[in-house]
């Protein structure tokens, strides 16, 4: 059962990396499957949107209008649609575009190498308008409870400084993109037999457990898409001012966590000092 | 290990699809297997209705007999007890029938082809059958609650509007018969190594996330099934007002994703155009 | 890949049923395997009553000795603990014991002659012995908040009768019972390679929504070792007078279950009238 | 399909034990993978810190400033926060370090000759280090809330005894660790084709449970690493009380398991009287 790699180079390899995407590769744009692979990523942001955006506002509505405090879903229920949709879009995106529905992921594979500049570029814009239309949607069907509860932007909370929220940014983003590098990882299969690849689970487990701790500081991004829906709708100045650590701060996270899965995870900063008897031994 | 399709007309597929269901299929009426899956589907929708029904119930009536206002599983227990036992149920009966419980899933399969017109109209009966016996077993073991407490019949909650009620039913049931789609397409199998079908949790997480957004507009119903068995059961005006609500909304949303399923994501559109070097270079 | 059954008598059959157990299998009590599975199984239901009883006492201390009524886990998290921990439990030992911690799980297979009687008394008994020693446990590391806070026993809640309480205790089992032998029917590997069997989690997921609704009618038994050990360590008159119901209530329930499942999802009944072409054709 | 055993000495063994790791492996000093799971558990405990006291900062932080006890995750959330970050974290570290994230379960796998005295010290180190800089990086992004929130140190909670929290400490980490040792035998595969390994789910929802119970006692620790980052960047008197009571009791719990595990259903104990017929015939 151990398939060799193309290249031969190593010993032990039991596992086929794929060649890095080109930067340009102008083929990818003739294809039915590219354009398919862009509607399913406007499609899952617009879904991801509107029913996270749409669960924010349903909770404060109701909190607000009843004397019970624990009339709503609570921001554990907030974090759980988050996490949830995350695990239930990636799972049924995964086959059709990759299932980022996220530019910091979108991002970090492309600092991977995993998809073109050009498919990157294209995913962004197809997310950013996904998410438009998500919070667009929850706008329309449901406006004065929209209007009157915040509409879901991203900002910093009384009492967090611009550098917390930048910060807080930057570790929960890492926390996502290198789950996001670790399920994905083609040498998963073959290594561990004890580790099945159910990776959509871990990954909305993932943004679920960033979510508890984010919320309370800048309402969580760690996804530009989902903050810029929001702004973009809401559109009040508050949801601008603070607008660029929704960029700055995932970006950033995504780089970090694919040059750790690079360098360190997938050594490649050993590969060049040439040590590579390990791979089996490991527990 | 790649299986080539029957027909043998488009290169590089490794999967088959099933041929088209008959729209009346006379050779299932005389197997047993069909009538098996009917009691199977109304068995599975009478015990989804009876727990989440009770759920509710109980929810409603520790808070009102409590001066502890938390006191109860919380709108999002609720959410839970629906998501979690359409995981367990689907888990249960996909093998026996399929695990529809819902007629809008049905629907979406028969627009799919998936099943026979006959088996649809018997499924949509024996789920119905079964929701109300479901709730009807919640009224006969605690009558009291159950009249105190609203039956958990679905409706608009204040400060909405039929459209808002409406448009919310089709994007959650979207939400839902996507899932559905996405986890039971037979191209999974043979593409995606790295997304294993695991398909009865995030059919259960679509319904538990949608339940989060949903709960404060309509009260979900997302599953003309579950909207009848309470409405019949409780049977007052309220419950009847909008209850075309609750059919309209989950078919028009089943349809639309039955077909953005079979026209983009599986490239009915595409195929016409004859574009299909794709399967196998998406990431 | 297609195993033929050893009888050789119905063709397509593609799995292989084990034959009953006998009611009295001498040979099993002289093997180390069958006292090692008396000890998991008296492990795991004195780690299940620890772990479980243990939260309802920190649960009901926590918002006694607070102003907040929400510091605590909440009904919600009560019920997760014992969803939780049968999820984790019935995992660890699946493989040494079958995993029941349950007598009403060991009576269901039992009736499908899955165990042999001698087992599933010994099975009973260890089971009844570890919740005894489990919620003994919670006592002894910490006693003055186990007696004040009702020692975690089950019992009708205010406003529900005698046969509300066993109604529920019925149904609840039932939905447990049903999902085991779903998750462990030997014809589910064979038949849909779309519904992996990972059975510990929705027979987790069972016990978890079956205690959110219903928590508030008798506090959820489900489980008459549960029952019985709370009942012996608290020792009062209210935990033992309706002690009978969460004996009677799973026993019937399991009951139930185990001929849903051998007449109707097996076709037991279908098999003595002879239409046997239905196994493929199921969607 | 059936691998027979290295030793060839027990028949029916369709498994292999890997041999003792020795107590001194010199050999593993020269190889990059070691380095690499060094960094990989110092990352992961580094993360788990970070997100799980800034979930309890947060929480503190938002109850307190509103008048809305409510307004929080709730300690339901932190429960989640733990048990969500270790599914994450050892999926993620899995296949590099073997995924401890915890002191308790790097000696737990000592005692069982699975990893080296070497390695266990080594990783002992790197998981105090990591969890160190976690918490040093909550305090250093958010120092106001995280100084007036008790700093997410563990301790006796009002009304429990020294007796109690260890007690407490020890069963809640023998849970753990005997999940992990469920979870990675090498049996597990070979014996239940029903009970896939999913190992980090399982352990993850252990974490979850015990917290449920343990958080009213001790505020949960089951993770040396975890109570001794939050001790020394709090550093007040208080976390260093009881702070014996984080090392002693998890390593206690975790050699019981150990023991549990190698004697009682490795069947260690067995082994010695020579009965080893059961293997196959256990249900």
């Amino acid at each position: 059962m151990v398939k060799e790699g193309g290249h031969g180079s190593f010993q032990g390899k039991d596992y086929v990396d794929p060649p890095p995407a080109p930067l340009i590769d102008a083929a990818e744009l003739i294809e039915w499957s590219f354009y398919r692979a862009l509607i399913a990523e406007f499609v899952a942001t617009l879904l991801f949107l509107y029913i996270t955006v749409s669960t924010i506002i349903g909770y404060k509505s109701q909190t607000k209008s009843s004397t019970d405090p624990c009339a709503g879903v609570g921001i554990l229920g907030i974090a759980w649609a988050f996490g949830g949709m995350i695990f239930v879009l990636v799972y049924c995106t995964a086959g059709i575009s990759g299932g980022h529905i996220n530019p910091a992921v979108t991002f970090g594979l492309l600092l991977a190498r995993k998809v073109s500049l050009i498919r990157a570029v294209a995913y962004t814009v197809a997310q950013c308008l996904g998410a438009i239309c998500g919070v667009g949607l929850v706008k329309a069907i449901q406006k004065t409870q929209y209007n009157e509860n915040g509409g879901g932007t991203n900002g910093l909370e009384d009492g967090y400084s611009t550098g917390t929220g930048l910060g807080a940014e930057i570790i929960g983003t890492f926390v996502l993109v290198y789950t996001v590098f670790s399920a994905t990882d083609p040498k998963r299969n073959a290594r561990d037999s004890h580790v099945p690849v159910l990776a959509p689970l871990p990954i909305g487990f993932a943004v679920f457990v960033v979510h508890l701790s984010t919320i309370p500081i800048t309402g969580t991004g760690i996804n530009p898409a989902r903050s810029i829906g929001a702004a973009v709708i809401y559109n009040n100045k508050e949801a601008w001012d603070h607008h660029w650590i929704f960029w700055v701060g995932p970006m950033v996270g995504a780089a970090i966590a694919a040059f750790y899965h690079a360098l360190i995870l997938r050594a490649g900063a050993a590969k060049a000092l040439g040590s590579f008897r390990s791979q089996i031994q490991v527990v």
